[in-house]
């Protein structure tokens, strides 16, 4: 592979500078700046990757125009952004093409289902009675659609994804492997010492633009729809309960839960391993820290942290207060002392 | 569909109450409080669900007999539990009925397994020599079970589920889709720098009525078995390690993981990511809440949470003092002003 | 099953003690103290066990030699680690063997694809073009490999496991059921407030001997390899995200999730539900208790605990702290009463 340099700066903005560039003024793949070789490109970007320029051996590197150009044998491409300049590469020259076409002989199609235009079926997959698949899209080998499955235009399904019956996916959806769409929401009642189950009759309904990670797991409605809305995207190993209700543009990090009924505002960010009680809302904006415990609504945008839940320079306060717990614990025993000391003088002087 | 509104209630024993019943006495579906439609059934059962009364659109709603009818243009339905009557409606016309049916032909039985009465086994199913799967069971598309499985009459299992070899399941078991039942447990010696796995030879026992949601693992023992005991229901991602032992009719809620030989007790309730520690004992009917880490065996029924674990007063009130901790940091600071003055004022004291 | 205690004896380096030895000198099985039958052999390791050595009914015991030998009829078998005695006897003697063998006629392998000599491949496998597979593995049914994947000699994979594209797994590794290797990092950026998909143009790596539990999720890098690295083994349901590298025979417990690039050392070990934020390193032999949250790097090898993390020792130090905060209020509330009383006193005193 060979992408010119000028070809790089123009499709970037990006100025040239250095008087030493890549053999030919081409480069030959890309990489991270720890990990490039001779006649790649990289980007700097966060400052603890500084330590690895003196060292790296990439040919080109993309940089902001302050960058301190210590060096000679590298190419600088200077923007104001260099992670989205690096981004712009991949999705222009790196971007991965899924070699699916077709629908495979082993795959089973109910007669009834519909399946549009260019739209790619693998081996073993499963599409039931009553499925609607739109068109160009790709759903990898042995994945399983149960019954009325919608999949909109453009969508990627990649192998061994689980979706039951009556779920709904929008448009340029992407489920990743292991991911389980519509399993029964967790709900019984005890009657006479036993759980009874409830029948779990709602179905999940994803939006435009979602995409949900592996091994993701998201209950069918006890009755209406646990719904993701549009562009909202969803890491490994979520938990999403029955009725669940997350907005539009939220991210959500590996190992988040939802308990049931749980309503999430739109362009929230959830880092990982947060747990959100059943029942309570988050409003709009609402950033939370990792292995945070919500239990409460949050009606407020900002950012929050902790379990309970508080804002996260509270938080960071409360932090500081425990970790100076053992101070405060000296200093009550020496105030002790001083003020036994105190009333022992008190009590022993002659005037009293 | 047509439901008449005396069959709903004969059904639930409820007292029709206002004077302007749905149109020709019928209803039409049944739906949340927040989303129903006119000639919808809804019901009201959790106090923050009511601030949607005034604006629901259903035409009936199951009620307790105390509830303020503010508004004419419904059907109230008195009942003592509207939650139950509503699942009773639900659980007598709209339980899914799932169209499997038969043997198919992609599918793999072993000539030495064995498939009771009215099985149905879906697409790809793997049966593994010696399985021996009962009466009235569904197992749905692309699950596999390895050698000498046994599963219960009028079981469940959906798509995508793996079950390894020997592992027993009981009657009227449901596993949903991408479940793990009888992975390796998480077993090594350590020997000249590099760990040496120990067979697990064990496998798991899943109780009557047990069920497990979607992307569980419930690892095999290393010998002898992993216990699930009648009636427990389990959430979806929860890990459960090789040689634990869960009583009856707990039920565990998402993301919880047990570690090796931890001992669960009956009638339990665990809430979402918590995390017991190995070879613990916890005895019957003990109630731990989201998140708590469980370090140690509890021997005494009830409700705990925290990480330590303590009883939950207990652990509110701690929660309470490191709230208050800004306010002790001052009280110590004002303390110490204090007692500095009043050391010096007994110092320059003239009669000391 | 019939095995000699003199064979055992021998294979272990045991002393035999005991004047009642099993009948015959055999042993027909091997079981957990608190279940073993009459003719199994079983060991004792843990002191929490010992409580069941008086009614064992096993008829021979691995045990120290310092044990109290307080029962006759049962063999004694001394060695110094019962542990690794027993675990001896499990390997030579009941490892198990999987009866997989050739390649199934329902499985598909690409014809650019190579397969190994006595690999055996299950039903509805899918091998992609390009995938080069060692000698001597099993890939149970339903698995699916896409393009490009290695999979080197002895290795075992399990029934519904997922490979993307151009990962490369080494030799002995051993994936179970429903993980998932190579799905696509977390990454996006915004753009005109809609999220954005960065390409994930990496891979993943795992060294020889690496072994994955169910339902792990290991993403393939952004650029470059995603990395487990020689005799690492990952327990269930542990999410690993794009970029990360964990070095050579490290161990993580169940469900504990690495946040992007994050580099953890060799000699590792963690416990269950740790979260690890993104682009922070661990340096060799750090042992991290479970449920921690790691969010700055680890530079000096020991133990450590705690959210945020601090070295197990002033972790303790820091909960015994929490503990007393009820005293520390109370002594507070008291110093205050006293400061209160003495400043009275010294207003009130005639001589100021």
């Amino acid at each position: 592979m060979k992408l010119s340099i000028a070809d790089i700066a123009s499709l970037t903005n990006a100025k040239i500078v250095g008087d030493d560039p890549p053999k030919a003024g081409f480069i030959t793949g890309i990489a991270k700046i720890e990990e490039a070789k001779e006649g790649e490109l990289t980007f700097l970007y966060l400052p603890q990757y500084e330590k690895y320029f003196p060292s790296t051996k990439a040919s080109a590197i993309f940089v902001r125009s302050d960058f301190k150009k210590t060096r000679k044998n590298i190419t600088y491409l200077e923007v104001p952004d260099p992670n989205k300049a690096f981004f712009k590469i991949i999705t222009t020259y790196f971007s991965p093409k899924f070699p699916l076409e077709g629908i495979d002989a082993t795959a089973f199609v109910h007669p009834s289902a519909s399946v549009g235009d260019k739209t790619a079926i693998g081996k073993n997959v499963v599409i039931s009675a009553g499925c609607i698949i739109g068109k160009n899209v790709k759903i990898f080998h042995n994945t399983v659609l149960l019954e009325n499955v919608d999949v909109g235009d453009d969508s990627i399904i990649f192998q061994n994804v689980s979706v039951r019956e009556e779920c709904k996916l929008g448009k340029r959806v992407i489920i990743h492997s292991g991911t389980v769409i519509g399993s029964d929401g967790f709900g019984y009642t005890m009657e006479n010492g036993a759980y009874v189950k409830i029948p779990q009759v709602g179905n999940v309904i994803l939006g435009d633009d979602v995409e949900l990670g592996s091994n993701v797991s998201v209950d069918r409605a006890a009755i209406g729809s646990t719904i993701i809305k549009q562009g909202t995207k969803i890491d490994n190993l979520v938990q999403i309960a029955h009725n669940v209700v997350i907005g539009e543009h939220t991210a959500v990090s590996g190992q988040t839960g939802f308990s049931g009924s749980a309503k999430i505002g739109n362009y929230c960010v959830f880092g990982g391993q947060i747990g959100v009680a059943g029942h309570i809302e988050i409003t709009d904006k609402v950033m939370i820290a990792a292995q945070s415990g919500v239990s409460k609504s949050v009606t407020k945008s900002g950012t929050y942290f902790g379990a309970p839940l508080k804002e996260i320079k509270e938080a960071f306060r409360q932090e500081g207060h425990i970790r100076n717990l053992e101070d405060y614990a000296k200093r009550i025993k020496e105030l002790e002392k001083l003020v036994a000391k105190i009333s022992e003088q008190l009590k022993n002087s002659p005037e009293r």
